[in-house]
């Protein structure tokens, strides 16, 4: 892990400048400097300069700037989508709308997406800036879909895998490609790491659908089984229930007479029916075409950032 | 009326290409296309246009996107204040987060304010972007110090013309200098043209709050007396009030034992304080500010449309 750890001490300036927000009246701008000072893994900033790093060697401010775009971008997204959700808890603290309302929750979150594109209009390169644009639409419509899907009884595995690339994949796919340019990559090769984003982006979700039933609570750091309790149609979830007949079918609904018996008989399920399985295997299989596309790239700049970031993730268990 | 009449006229394609949202989950689509076409009085755009024309005669596709960026816009900060501030209608129908719910609501205006970006990327000035910038995080400030000044008892006057300035003015002035700006103003120029758009602003605000008391129900299209009812404190609310004795305000409270009562009450007091004419004696000097910045200005071009605007919002009854 000693590049990945090199990429968060680079970060470390930019992430602090971005915390402190100093402007006035004081009631919207603390709030994002809260969530922004909740942590998390960085791994959206951290993946702009791995690829930064594959065409150029010393940092530039605009790459330094589009490294502190994804992260308050995905802060702005969470800050929102708490609301949506109605989740009270946001890497172990008080969500944004608990600890103040859902109005300074709501405008916070726009005051926040407005200083995101001032740091776009300061890097000042529209090309970039049509990029984040599609991307950013892409997310706004992955939400809307998931939020939809809840609603469902059942949803295709072609949908889920499209809405989680839409929610998840687009952002890290961007970070990547945004980092190339900026590093100098021909805008074909950029292309080819916004693809292997969104590999890496498709594996990553497939890991957190499968860590909420088959990880260890104390690595994870929440409730295992959250997902099952709620009936979240996830990609482990459809895959089970597409592996069911009417029968079986019955009695998972069944196990939901307890929390304790659910969680313990759709786990049991997910493995008997082999869906645990398939999703690992689908996991790999992304992380497998994230690796073989590192390779192919056409530079001779250094690759190993972002092959640890990558490994890092397929092996995570939190 | 015949100069804003052209201009809503040639802004008709403009708004209907808005207003049309083709994309897909139609479940966050639907409600931005829904919010564009209640219609009100496109007062932001025509403000570009009419800016516009002082500095050039053919339109350009840029200032059609600014105008409908400002439209777009308003609408967006429509949708989030409408939840913020818990508003059933708006327009006379109903308002997103009513029809719909809160999430679609935060949604579609987090991607309406995504297709504003798309659109200010589309125009590709720099320059024009930052202006926008500046002027979205004033705004986002106004609205959080409005929720704020509703917890308070008393707000001075110098606080609130601050806070309307934020919160409607910074558009108008942006609306007008962007205008200029693309029609090939010198910045200088254009930089009064901004201050010219603050004038009306706070003169337009002022004329909002002075229509909830005296105005007439069928011209304002909605109930006289709602602020009243609500004791907003608005500039004819705090003016009426730093003008009365304890007694006095001990009478003012003691009315609201029936809204009835109280709206008669406070519109007697507003007027006997002096308070009524010292708001519209005030409304009056910004628009005329409004009108001899607009003659001091150093072009040759057609003011006439802006003039009229001006005269207008002045003058209005509704």
């Amino acid at each position: 892990m000693q590049k990945l750890k090199q990429l968060l001490t680079d970060l470390e300036p930019a992430i602090a400048d971005i915390i402190n927000q100093p402007g006035s009246p004081r009631a919207v701008y603390e709030p994002i400097s809260y969530i922004l000072s909740l942590g998390g893994k960085r791994i959206r900033p951290a993946l702009v300069l791995a690829a930064y790093k594959m065409y150029a060697t010393e940092y530039s401010d605009e790459v330094m700037k589009v490294a502190q775009v994804v992260e308050m971008f995905h802060n702005f997204t969470l800050l929102h989508d708490d609301i949506m959700d109605n989740s009270p808890l946001r890497r172990g603290q008080d969500t944004v709308h608990e600890k103040w309302d859902d109005a300074t929750a709501i405008l916070s979150g726009d005051l926040l997406q407005i200083e995101v594109y001032e740091k776009l209009a300061e890097v000042g390169n529209v090309e970039i800036l049509k990029l984040f644009n599609a991307m950013a639409r892409e997310l706004c419509e992955g939400q809307m879909n998931d939020m939809q899907f809840e609603q469902m009884d059942v949803v295709s595995n072609e949908s889920y895998l499209d809405m989680i690339r839409q929610k998840t994949a687009v952002l890290l796919g961007f970070s990547l490609q945004a980092g190339a340019l900026l590093g100098g990559a021909p805008v074909d090769e950029a292309q080819k790491l916004y693809d292997l984003g969104i590999s890496i982006g498709l594996s990553f979700q497939l890991m957190d659908d499968y860590l909420d039933s088959f990880g260890e609570t104390a690595k994870v750091g929440k409730r295992i089984g959250g997902d099952i309790l709620e009936k979240k149609k996830t990609y482990l979830w459809n895959e089970m229930w597409s592996r069911l007949n009417e029968e079986e079918r019955t009695a998972v609904l069944a196990s939901y007479s307890s929390e304790e018996s659910a969680i313990a008989f759709v786990k049991q399920t997910q493995e008997s029916s082999g869906a645990k399985d398939f999703t690992l295997k689908l996991a790999q299989k992304y992380t497998d075409q994230s690796l073989s596309a590192l390779t192919e790239l056409n530079t001779s700049g250094d690759k190993t950032y972002l092959e640890e970031i990558v490994q890092m993730l397929a092996g995570r268990e939190s």
